[in-house]
């Protein structure tokens, strides 16, 4: 293990965070609100651990597959242990098992949150938890790489590890290149979104929260009715832009370059798109009666669709009350399906799925004629055997932590579904579940302090996609 | 496609039924039952197709692999067509979907029934569903290899479609030998049960009854409280028996040759041992408060362990209203889990999971340690990249027919929870449910007539392991 490359990425990191908390401090000071030692406190620890760190002097500076696993990890974990304490002093959620629960939340952009009452919350405290959204969607150590060079060779094993889908391309040859790339295009875009937001009369304040959570497919709002509480023109904006952001951004990247022909045949966006049209329509159709209308079926649909697919979380009707189980069980797919690879969403992710469905139709061929050769290819490349393999073990590990997780989570609550449904929407990244306990008109404060690190846990297992904290906590690791 | 040699095994099958329900033909006459022509109505169609087709002449006797995919899930499909025909004639199920659903559940040993009042319905239909139970346990083809030599290479492919787990293995060089003593080992052990139950003072009839259905890990009682019904020395009895009918039989075989040790050592027997211990143990700690004292709770909560992990279904009481949702919870978890490959129980069964669970941690070994070489072993033998892959493959297919099922089934019955625990229940061979819409002491009459035929299909998956049916409805089957 190369220790002093993994402590000078953390200080990095660190002093990054240091930054990210002065920017909701100023939204205080424009608030009049007076908690400002709320982002002191941890702006200070940061930066007297983070400054020696990141001077310490690395001589090797090689990143191996494991020191990528284990920077990414702990980089999460210690992020949002010190993105809680604002929470704590501020007096928001007084519990640190709540605050860690909320940061982790926000940073995997999960957006599942034990804030019973989320207008009356300073205004400060509101953009921390957007902000952390923000940021935790594209990447913390991709945005470390973006801005910082010399990282080309083993800076692609930290992306490889922070970056969600089965595998990771560079879109161009210099890696920080490709990150300041992604994070233009996601800025752009979270920029457009709040002028469109602007122009249907959502308050400024608002506007740029939303956008955050909605950029970061985190969920966080800052109202208890979610975004059910504005226009259906900003409900309809912000379901078209959780849509959005829930395709992978090499896409954006190919229509920049003009190659927009070759981003419309990608089939993991073919076959996202299939599944946001076919549960919007099924359930549209389900939820019919109770509507009154097609069309406003259809515009709630939609949005439900669209921000449980993307794994975003918000709604814009209380589904989890009011919807029967048919379009409640779609919802829960949905929640294990994801968005795609190299978005800021979460899930199994619509590629793996791609692939696990051609891997296993070629498995069936193979059985039908045992000698002949069958080659399993994805957008339009062979898929290695490794490719192949790993996605299936992806998939097994998933379903088992959502076995385990949604077992333990009973000797909390005596609800199954809502247990089964919490795993769902923190191993997903989504936020709310779909019972009356966990869905979107409720939160997570139901839960003792110990399932709350437990979900805590499940929602960073989800962001990193499993491997890097499964990682740091092998003993194999850290042997010599 | 070898058509010849595949209608002439499916002669022999039908000859095979109408020997088979000839004897619930005769418990009819002994307790003066008037419905006989509820049996000789399909003895005779069986008879007239039957014959015909065991007689035509093959002169490629080649069975591959499709051959036997086709073979086994054309000759259960048909096995259970003609099955329910009593249940209609006789006027206990006189809806075909109806008995469609109750005889492939008798089949495939699942034991899930519509019949609401199962004291009332005449012996011989009582003993029709228990024989069911019996042959679908240990194979209807297995039973045909048994009897007729003369299959020894092709025969390995029919016995691969129908056996339970990732592999086959031949006992003695001989299929037919294999099969004997493997049918042998089954009667015997039948036996050996009615004995115990009798001297337990249940009554002959039940005794048999319940000795067919705990063997074959079936289900269907004669009771609607279940074994719940019968004194403590029965249940326990029964308990022990569903246990040791859901070990693989090679291990009975590795004991009657004198390797008493190397059928000890089993991972298989070890991991499944394990999964029973600790369940029984939680279960019994989980619901003590309720029951009263340490000791029953150990009794009850081994029951429905030993009923669930060997996906029998019978119940000693009604934890499906009565048990706490963490006890219930690991029912669905055994549900999946299942039994031990090459027993007559179903679920994925613990085999492939302990592959996976290797599997799986040789793929993160991988991550850690690029270049090194990591060999997967199962019962001290090195596994096949090919094992690995369609176990892989099994455990895919397995989840997303949960998801699909269970979807499907909401748009009849708006309770998620039933649904889920009907396809787990459905697919695992189980039997009840785990609420009290589908729990021990319900049934499922509750579902529409296109549901029953979902929930039937899905029980013919579980039982042959998903391809065969699978691979019966890919059209590159039937191209010449």
């Amino acid at each position: 293990m190369n220790y002093k490359m993994v402590l000078n990425v953390l200080g990095k990191v660190f002093l990054l965070e240091v930054i990210l908390l002065a920017l909701p401090m100023i939204v205080g000071f424009i608030y009049n609100e007076s908690s400002y030692m709320a982002w002191l406190i941890p702006m200070a620890s940061l930066f007297v651990l983070g400054a020696p760190l990141s001077f310490i002097r690395v001589k090797n500076k090689a990143i191996y597959a494991k020191e990528g696993f284990v920077i990414v990890s702990l980089a999460w974990i210690l992020m949002s242990a010190f993105g809680a304490v604002p929470f704590v002093i501020n007096g928001a959620l007084p519990s640190y098992a709540d605050a860690f629960f909320e940061t982790v939340s926000g940073f995997t952009t999960t957006g599942s949150t034990v804030v019973p009452n989320v207008e009356t919350i300073d205004r400060s405290i509101q953009f921390w938890r957007a902000l952390t959204h923000w940021i935790g969607g594209m990447g913390v150590l991709v945005f470390v790489l973006a801005i910082t060079p010399g990282y080309n060779s083993g800076g692609m094993h930290v992306l490889r590890a922070e970056s969600p889908g089965p595998t990771v391309g560079k879109l161009v040859s210099k890696l920080s290149f490709t990150a300041r790339i992604l994070y233009g295009i996601y800025m752009a875009m979270t920029v457009l979104l709040i002028i469109l937001l602007l122009i249907g009369k959502m308050p400024v304040f608002d506007s740029i929260v939303h956008a955050f959570a909605t950029a970061g497919t985190g969920g966080f709002g800052v109202k208890t009715e979610s975004i059910g509480w504005y226009s259906t023109y900003n409900q309809a904006v912000i379901a078209i832009f959780m849509f959005l952001f829930s395709i992978n951004f090499n896409l954006y990247y190919l229509i920049l370059i003009g190659n927009v022909k070759k981003a419309f045949k990608s089939e993991e966006f073919r076959a996202f798109t299939m599944i946001v049209v076919v549960s919007t329509l099924s359930i549209a159709l389900n939820i019919m009666a109770q509507v009154g209308n097609f069309g406003m079926a259809l515009h709630h649909a939609f949005f439900q669709v669209s921000s449980i697919s993307s794994t975003t979380g918000f709604s814009s009707t209380d589904f989890a009350n009011e919807w029967p189980d048919f379009s409640r069980a779609i919802l829960m797919v949905l929640m294990v399906t994801g968005a795609c690879a190299g978005s800021t969403g979460g899930g199994i992710k619509v590629s793996r799925l791609v692939i696990l469905c051609k891997s296993v139709t070629a498995d069936i061929k193979r059985m039908l004629h045992p000698r002949s050769v069958v080659a399993v290819k994805f957008e339009n490349e062979p898929l290695s055997k490794e490719t192949e393999r790993n996605v299936r073990s992806y998939f097994v590990v998933y379903i088992l932590i959502i076995a385990l997780s949604s077992l333990v989570l009973c000797l909390d609550i005596n609800d199954f579904m809502t247990n089964f449904s919490s795993t769902l929407a923190c191993l997903g990244n989504v936020g709310p579940g779909i019972t009356k306990l966990n869905g979107p008109m409720a939160n997570y404060a139901l839960y003792s302090p110990y399932s709350k690190v437990l979900l805590s846990i499940v929602m960073l297992v989800g962001r990193l996609e499993i491997f890097p904290i499964l990682i740091l906590f092998t003993p194999r690791t850290w042997k010599k």
